[in-house]
């Protein structure tokens, strides 16, 4: 008998046909558990609790030692010890989970209007006779009480047969107004794909249209890693021939219907019952998903080929899904600011309310918004790869070995974490941030960015260049000059966008009433120590707010959501552009940005 | 040098290479003049009016002998006579031409307006600059100034390129507000091609869609004839299996495919610049050029798939012609009612205004249509193929050899007409119309519509049965009773439905306005005889009218009037079927019809 586990608050769904533990249960659902010891039952990191605790797990010897009875009492137990074989409701504390190499895929989805825009209207009509000769179309139509576009020929063609066959019953599928599928039966469930297809990973989530509900998720790499780290490298590569072109495209496409066959295995669902499909992306992603020319973002001006709502049929795009369903494809603003900041914005609340707020999209291109009353202004700033671990030295993607939180103490004394709890093998975005803000508080660093020689910590390399000593482990993990100046380069890029935006729109620091920071990177950050070095102007930390994979969040209301499409539309519209390299005192601002 | 005969008033235009005779050139071109002598300069009867009557044609000795000095001065010329190696406009007279053997595809298309759906637009760009980064193809729509839809993603596609490679212009193909198809440089010409697809012949027109001319013209005989003369029979041979089926559509599709690249040939164009086309049938026709399965067409309650107004790409019914270009299916209003019907009424001015008016097409089915201020009632009568020459034992098409016109003397003499002056072979609707009329008038035929054994030229067969004998050459061409029967029995059909109309409608004979007769067999009918057999009710002569195949000249007007298709949507929506056999008194009715 299978049986399913449900992981909450991801709301991901396993189903099971033999018993296993939690701990491999969740590894098989994507979610990566806390494990040290490898489910050894010794470090006692991979706490999850279950419902319902009706005493059919018994606390076994090593969770009454890592488990207080409260705990225990309350349903809390350790995964590897816990050994599932029937319906089980599982809560993930966010403690438990390594956010390393799982790829971010959560987010909270604030507005869960659920009004999707496929549904199912299943009709009965009456028998034509001598005297009622409405042609069968017509005899749907009127029979329907909806109003619906004429179908497809292929549809029409299909009628007749159903109706006969079925004592004069059909179903049609249909996406808005535009019905795409008849069948003889109701469809059992309407399940639909949303993707935030983001240059380092893809954020699929398979979604219960009818609920609202995320069925399953699953966040895969974006394959097209391996021809550039960076988005200028691959439209290189793209712009070289048509089969580069064509490869960035089916690569895409390739990981995306491999995760969503996947994530349908997961239900017991098969592609051909995704009804609908929304996929966002920053705009080159936007434009390889759409299979779209990419010459024009590979050249300045960087102009995009099209910015408008699109809803090609899934099989132009190389999308599995149902026969003849549609792709939602929402608008995007510029070359440097896609359909992911949109959905980022519009999950933030930027269409609903008229606050002044400023939202910020970290990565190798860091997008930011700021609204004012009615005005919502955009700009895109080359931040660089330094805050994923990039051209740092020993700088790495935020995965079990990283050092994620830097404390300097005044004695030069140095505190670190590291993902994982283990031997520190490199430094991630978060951890970088917070070396150069501390070394700038504790005087290792000056204004102008140099490292004091003569600082506690501070040692110099063969050639006389001074480096700072982090961990000494196994191998010695330092921080160089260079990769300082990497850092306030990036930190720089973020704050002249966000200076020039608070210039352009005649607004001080103390105005915003509210910062949301998206991007893996950004839930890692200390606010405090992202203003300390400068990259954000000083505001009450209570008003920063990390908010996780929003854009992915944004792309399931997306799917979801017949309003949020119009207001998709909408704040698409509102949405200016400005552009910073043409922006009267940009070198100015970018000057002042990257000081120390 | 390729030179140009242009055919008035049928607007045919033929390319030439080398010189040519006119008679030569008309059959080219699919117009069968009458030539009775083959050609040989001694029938007289290959008369044609030639533009510019310059003298570069002197007259030949036959053609002095056969035309007055008037005539000659006038640009008459006999066409076998006539040697042609320039551009020439030829008029041909309507008394020229073999109306048998050429399928009848002219017809007065009244409404000339030329408003074609299809249509390009040109557009300049201003260049994509920094302080200007509208995407390619919202800088397309600005600049457009006109409204059209969000193109195809296949459009888009193609859009940067080709706007970067040809100094940012571009043309759009527009189908009303569709963009179907992206070129770098405007069309020269837009064809389009409008075919009435009859059970018996296919007419079709290749267009010119900005001038609204016929472009050239060609009447071909429906494949499916092979398996099945009337439509009942290829239903019932289409709805055995699937290949049959596809067979019925496959034929239809072929054969209009292969006449669409003679006329395309003969302009020097190609079917892939074909951007629009109308197709208009019975609805039994309009199903297999759909390809709709037609089941439900074959047995009671006879009911139609779709009624309402289909545009399916033109691939989707496999008519070769511009990719991305769609295909105009009117409106049917009932399963023996089809959109050729509509395109008759709608060219014979039943949406323009409110006479009341009675319009016939005769033929296998004959529908009728009575209008009487806003409402238009139709019905089919099955008058069976008895007026095509079918179950009549010398019956026969309306071509050369065949009997056309009938005059009886009191005294029992017979005048005979024939089609292209040679021995008789047979006899054509209107000439066995004629012969019953004119044995009623005369007396040898009863009011109980039984031939008198004692009357002049009846003679009895060895059952002795009565039979009336036409003509005397190789063959004896008779008519027996049971022709009479079946004469009887098709009028009948007709005035039945044309009673039941008037009585529903509460009119009578002197109210009507107008009768409009389409159809070949209309052209051909003397009136006066159909009123002396009673198929129509005593109506003064100048109130009728032959207006030759109306549906195909609808079809026309359709094609290149966008006006027309809106008219056509309400015509369809006001036109109210009257299923005959459920009236109350239908039988009454018909036992009144059929007699003589």
């Amino acid at each position: 008998m299978p049986f399913i586990i449900e992981f909450q608050p991801l709301g991901f769904r396993l189903v099971c046909s033999e018993p296993v533990t939690l701990l491999d249960a969740a590894r098989q659902a994507g979610i990566n558990l806390r494990s040290d010891c490898g489910g050894a039952g010794i470090c006692g990191k991979c706490i999850t609790q279950i419902f319902p605790n009706n005493g059919d797990f018994p606390p076994t010897e090593a969770e009454n030692s890592f488990l207080s009875q409260e705990q225990l009492k309350n349903g809390f137990r350790l995964a590897c010890e816990t050994i599932v074989s029937g319906d089980l409701k599982v809560y993930i504390p966010s403690d438990s989970v390594i956010e390393g190499q799982v790829l971010q895929i959560n987010g909270s989805q604030l507005d869960k209007t659920v009004e999707p825009l496929v549904h199912q209207i299943t009709i009965e009509l009456n028998e034509a006779k001598l005297n009622d000769l409405t042609s069968d179309l017509s005899r749907l139509k009127n029979a329907a009480g909806i109003r619906f576009e004429t179908p497809s020929l292929e549809i029409i063609r299909q009628l007749p047969t159903i109706l006969r066959a079925n004592n004069w019953r059909a179903t049609l599928l249909v996406n808005d107004n535009e019905p795409f599928t008849i069948t003889d039966q109701p469809v059992t469930r309407l399940i639909g794909l949303a993707v935030d297809v983001g240059s380092t990973k893809l954020a699929c989530y398979l979604m219960d249209l009818q609920t609202g509900e995320i069925i399953a998720a699953k966040g895969v790499p974006n394959p097209q890693i391996a021809y550039g780290e960076d988005i200028m490298a691959r439209l290189a590569f793209a712009i070289k021939n048509h089969d580069n072109a064509a490869l960035m495209h089916n690569l895409l496409m390739q990981s995306i219907n491999q995760a969503s066959a996947e994530l349908c295995a997961l239900c017991g669902a098969s592609q051909s019952e995704i009804v609908d499909t929304c996929l966002v992306g920053n705009t080159a992603m936007h434009h390889f998903f759409l299979d779209l020319p990419v010459e024009s973002l590979a050249f300045s001006p960087f102009v995009a080929v099209i910015s408008d709502t699109l809803y090609p049929y899934s099989n132009e795009v190389g999308l599995a899904a149902m026969p003849g369903s549609r792709v939602y494809a929402p608008p995007v603003t510029a070359g440097f600011i896609g359909s992911d900041h949109l959905a980022f914005l519009l999950n933030e609340g930027f269409a609903d309310s008229e606050k002044i707020r400023l939202g910020i999209d970290i990565g190798t291109n860091t997008e930011i918004a700021l609204q004012k009353n009615e005005r919502v202004v955009s700009v895109s700033t080359a931040s660089g790869p330094a805050f994923e671990g990039a051209q740092i030295r020993f700088g790495m993607r935020a995965a079990p070995g990283a050092i994620e939180y830097v404390n300097l103490g005044e004695d030069g004394t140095v505190h670190i974490e590291v993902i994982g709890n283990i031997e520190p093998i490199g430094i991630c975005g978060s951890g970088i941030l917070d070396v150069v803000s501390e070394m700038r508080r504790v005087g290792i660093l000056n204004k102008r960015g140099r490292m004091e020689k003569s600082a506690t910590g501070v040692k110099l390399d063969n050639q006389g260049k001074p480096f700072f000593v982090l961990a000494q482990s196994k191998e010695r993990i330092t921080i160089s000059q260079n990769d300082i100046d990497q850092i306030l380069l990036a930190k720089g890029a973020i704050r002249a966008g966000i200076d020039i935006l608070m210039d352009s729109l005649n607004i001080s620091p103390q105005d915003i009433e509210e910062v949301l920071i998206a991007g893996a990177f950004g839930s890692y950050l200390r606010p405090e120590h992202a203003m300390h070095i400068g990259m954000l102007p000083k505001i009450p930390m209570n008003k920063v707010r990390a908010v996780g994979n929003a854009a992915g969040s944004g792309a399931r209301m997306l799917l979801i959501s017949k309003a949020g499409r119009q207001k998709a539309d909408r704040l698409a519209q509102r949405i200016e552009y400005l552009e910073l390299t043409v922006y009267p005192e940009f070198p100015l601002f970018f000057a002042r940005g990257i000081q120390a």
